[in-house]
């Protein structure tokens, strides 16, 4: 992509709403922009980010078994008046009125439509295992939105949703989930720690959110060190191997970890004092066993090998995307902006042209651009007549993992220089050693 | 994907509230379901097709300079207030209040929002031509919701929006559009005739829409014959090429092509009678030059290269994919059921195993599905117990391009049986020869 022909509005003056830093360096990269309060638009450098997050998620999903559907995201009142929850779901609901009078609302989340999905077309055990997910725009009308896109009105949520014969089916079901979180936090630079939630009426221990730490995170945390150095689950993990899985999940769940709405001060100081981590967290996942929760008010059942007819067991496992771009920003960035990690990065390169209509500037340009690109790099061409330090500066701002400055001096003995955003490191080298390394040769 | 383990809920019987075939086909094979009225839910096999379809749809507006965006569904209503079409909006807009009790509204179109983006960043002509788009779901209350998918209230909509500074460069714009809609289609499988459409106050001639013949299409069209064979703009289309663009849309507005609301008997009737066409169609995209619409009444303007503020000159241009989807069907199907054109098929392959438990049958099947799976094809692979009839019926309904049927006799010497769901054609291939062929080597 050629600068010149690209949309990416950079705000010289940090934004005085943006309270933490990921909003601030979103707005500031051009990213995003409020719409309404809680509303945003995603521009191009953010919808290119947004894109990335969300094929990861959805390798995972598909890795681990999960099929993906699309709901829509307005839903009639009545399948919630049938799971009891339409007036329990207070004023986050944006409940709306259509033009015949009917009762609709902006789902906020899909339990009971997947359940009405379900127990429109399944009617034995031999159709199950199921887990059915969607990627798809959410709308919880909350009080106070705020921090740009990690609490905003309308979200993308991924939502997964289990069904099972039995409970010992639901829990396998849940530990997939479990483990392929694990695999997607890691493959965007995350280190998530799964930290026990409540599970109210339903009781027992399947419940967790994933926490990211980082000293914005909106609660408190309290864990053992020992999460730091846990193995992510590999590409090779078979997600039909239930002992494997369950191992997974006792192996994450063997330390203590909690939030402070679940914090055992007791537990917590058992562990040496050594090995105690308190930090702040934000959540970016939420997976959760409900049993027959939905499936009991709404009738969903099948016949069991023993002829007779079970309602099912479901869980819920959810991932925000819109939330997990500013949580990867909060985790990794430094005083000059964003540092991305390479899989959701908006492009692999960036080639900054010091003197365009220089002869030999433009052509080292155009070869690594060209070439790269052919190669399947995603490469931004900074072919902009702006002054040198501004360049840098938007090119470390947007967090590019890789920087090549073509300038007129070193272009004309045909090298060039590679920067690395994370490090600050430069090296000077020639513009085929350099094709070679960026295209992985 | 093994079809014990995927969601593929078929139907047996016609469901009788469909009135056109791709309805009726779409809830056949599973594709899709209603969850309310004219709003669905895509299911796997559904979801695997209309992501094709957008794929081929981001492409080609990429490849025509446009750029990505997501701007989010619910709008507040001042943008629509400010540009007077908040009142002459009927009830086709879905109107919300939030919890503040502000006007809201589910976006049924993206004008205002997208020329308040422009508006709120570009100041000079040098940052033009500028073409934003986006995929996203909108909601029209249409009265009467109908045909499934391809006239829903809650449907997927391709929205691009050109800003430009003089009427010529807007058109330069319009044309790009205009080959990227040839090129869009085309690869769909579809041929679609642009007709001239209304263009109200604006006036002029650049208002197009792209119909696409079917029987079933909600209105009657007429042309010359000459557009079956017009050339398709091909990959190596210079998009920045304006006189290259002009002769594109000159070629194929060279000929009389309109809909009934635009039908001209006279001119029709000049038309040599052999050299007429007269059938139904269906409408797949529209693109519009509006002017400065609304950049007038929202203050859209740049400062032009005399140093003076211009209103920026705008177009739109929509293509529906949730339309597409059964627009391709009702092009595309026999008694059987669907014919996926390649590019857009839910699977490249279905391998059907005539006999689960059978050594022969068992290995060549997973040979098949593992070999076309790690080469890059989507594969179905038919493991269920089912009859061989029934096998056969669901593998033509839901219109795979390819069928390799792997049964006992054929397997015992090495041996399957391809066939081709278009012309129904049957080969006896070795495994070896049917792998290499459907590998495409």
């Amino acid at each position: 992509m050629r600068l010149t022909r690209y949309f990416m509005p950079i705000l010289k003056e940090n934004p005085k709403e943006a309270e933490i830093v990921s909003h601030r360096l979103m707005l500031r990269a051009g990213m995003i922009r409020q719409q309404s309060q809680g509303i945003y638009s995603w521009l191009p450098l953010g919808k290119r980010v947004l894109d990335k997050v969300c094929a990861i998620i959805r390798e995972e999903q598909d890795r681990a078994g999960a099929l993906e559907i699309m709901m829509p995201t307005i839903q009639s009142s009545d399948l919630w008046i049938e799971s009891g929850r339409y007036n329990d779901y207070g004023a986050e609901m944006l409940r709306i009125k259509d033009r015949q009078d009917r009762a609709m609302l902006f789902g906020p989340t899909n339990e009971e439509m997947v359940t009405d999905i379900f127990r429109s077309y399944i009617k034995s055990y031999k159709s199950l295992p199921l887990n059915l997910y969607h990627i798809q725009w959410k709308f919880r009308d909350e009080i106070r939105p705020r921090f740009g896109t990690m609490r905003s009105r309308e979200f993308l949520m991924k939502d997964a949703y289990s069904f099972d014969l039995t409970k010992e089916d639901a829990i396998h079901s849940y530990n997939r989930m479990f483990a392929a979180y694990l695999r997607t936090f890691s493959r965007m630079g995350l280190r998530a720690i799964p930290m026990r939630a409540d599970t109210g009426p339903i009781g027992g221990n399947h419940s967790h959110e994933f926490i990211i730490l980082a000293d914005t995170g909106e609660s408190e945390v309290f864990s053992h060190k020992d999460f730091v150095n846990f193995e992510i689950p590999g590409i090779d993990t078979d997600f039909n191997d239930v002992d494997a899985l369950k191992a997974i999940f006792d192996k994450w769940t063997s330390v203590y970890a909690a939030t402070s709405e679940m914090h055992d001060e007791a537990a917590f100081n058992a562990i040496p004092e050594a090995d105690r981590m308190s930090a702040r967290g934000i959540e970016v996942g939420h997976i959760f066993y409900f049993g027959t929760k939905y499936s009991e008010p709404m009738g969903a059942k099948v016949q069991g090998p023993d002829g007779k007819e079970h309602l099912i067991h479901g869980g819920s496992y959810g991932i925000g995307p819109t939330r997990l771009v500013p949580a990867i920003i909060e985790a990794s960035h430094d005083e000059n902006g964003i540092i991305w990690p390479a899989s959701v990065a908006p492009f692999d390169v960036v080639v900054i042209n010091m003197k365009p209509g220089d002869e030999a500037c433009d052509r080292i340009c155009e070869t690594l651009y060209g070439g790269l690109t052919t190669v399947g790099k995603d490469v931004l061409y900074d072919d902009t007549d702006e002054r040198a330090g501004t360049k840098f500066a938007t090119a470390d701002l947007i967090g590019v993992p890789v920087q090549v400055i073509v300038g007129p001096r070193s272009a004309a003995g045909g090298e060039v220089e590679v920067k690395d955003r994370k490090t600050g490191q430069r090296e000077t080298l020639t513009v085929e050693a350099a094709m070679n390394r960026l295209a992985g040769r």
